[in-house]
């Protein structure tokens, strides 16, 4: 379709996720970003603390994508094995950073507080630079096109706020959104020569049930303003057939 | 560490994830499942709705675990795509089945509503077996160990429903959590050791805030009861030393 030259990939990484203790929502916070940027989330992976696999995936994927952004692991604890295995992907040493280690030492004061635990959060692979920790101090960091984060999302959206400057974003996607209480069925065949002829926009349909009723949202996206309007205005006629009553937006 | 030698893995298929418009529901859904079954969930995707990317995937996913799934995809409108993809990445052609036929007719009722749109969701690959689908009659489906399902979450979980007893279980995974108002950083070198001394457990370390205050949830993992319990019970030692309110379970 549209030119989308900037890509993104996320890993999420963490075996909470993968057992069902915890419900991701950093892929979602980070989608909304992206999009917001013209950034092309294309890929995303959840996979667990091994490294093995970790460092794999990052070799597989880092070529790929414009930017790579990895989600948890990079605390103090044993099962926290990002930085090593980031550094063996790069195959670079991991090194006490000095001024991730000044940022620890002066959120956590005394040196008993800060110990050989949560100094480990100053050991980063040799070369990269450091991503703010606005929320706890102890900082992620980037690796040529390779962003780490914290899982915690509060401070992996702090980190991410951080950083956002520093992204190069590409077109805007931008959006439309119709919806009315028809079913999808109802509306496909037209719906799809709709699409067919405006191939320069992408047209979603996602059904949805509100207050015991079904109906769909079209979601027309596209980076030209007048054939994303010219699209939706297509489907609203579409839609006027079967019903008066067409909503701009989402209704789920 | 343990024998964990029936593995998933999940594809969550549409693009309306990756651009952040939908927080996706069906990857936390079937996680806890499988570790209710016994089934390790190893590995999971995101990917668009992109015919190339869905048969490489599959294609790639298919021979390393026990069960694949997929969600998303097998509507009736232009952008479901995914019933061809398996089709094509199995290498075989995509027929009518008969009896998705037959369950479109009779809950569509009349050949008017079950239009030309519909009747595309009793395509399926050649040599599939149906999967029930209570909600709404268009099947889901499998072939060979490729589990189809719904992208909605009430009708995939439904989908879900209907194939679990197919499913082969492996050993359960048993899980103790124990919590506390104390930070990661306290414990985390303590607790590293408290890991090396029950390798046949897996000890999990997850920090939290409620109420404006600081805790980390232990979840104690494993297939051994006994050890499960030995390793919490060093848990709780080790927290005692720093605060007298433990509690079983998770807090936040």
């Amino acid at each position: 379709m549209e030119n989308r030259d900037i890509t993104a990939c996320i890993i999420l990484i963490g075996n909470e996720i993968l057992s069902g203790r915890t419900q991701d929502k950093n892929l979602n916070f980070l989608a909304k970003q992206f999009t917001e940027m013209g950034i092309a989330l294309a890929h995303a992976r959840v996979i667990g603390d091994r490294e093995e696999e970790i460092v794999a995936t990052l070799r597989e994927v880092q070529p790929k994508y414009t930017y790579i952004f990895t989600t948890g692991g990079i605390g103090p604890t044993h099962d926290d094995i990002t930085t090593e295995c980031v550094a063996k992907a790069f195959n670079v040493p991991v090194i006490r950073h000095p001024e991730a280690l000044r940022r620890l030492q002066a959120h956590y004061g005394s040196p008993e507080l800060l110990n050989e635990a949560r100094l480990k959060m100053a050991d980063v692979p040799e070369g990269c630079a450091l991503v703010d920790n606005p929320v706890s101090a102890a900082p992620g960091y980037y690796m040529h096109n390779v962003f780490v984060l914290a899982g915690v999302p509060s401070i992996m959206q702090a980190m991410f706020g951080s950083i956002r400057p520093l992204l190069k974003g590409g077109q805007k996607m931008l959006s439309r959104t119709v919806s009315a209480y028809i079913t999808e069925g109802v509306i496909a065949v037209a719906l799809g020569q709709i699409q067919q002829a405006n191939a320069e926009v992408e047209i979603g349909s996602y059904p949805f049930m509100k207050d015991g009723k079904l109906g769909t949202s079209l979601v027309v996206r596209g980076v030209d303003e007048a054939k994303i309007a010219a699209a939706a205005g297509a489907i609203e006629s579409l839609l006027k057939h079967y019903t008066p009553d067409i909503f701009s937006g989402e209704l789920a």
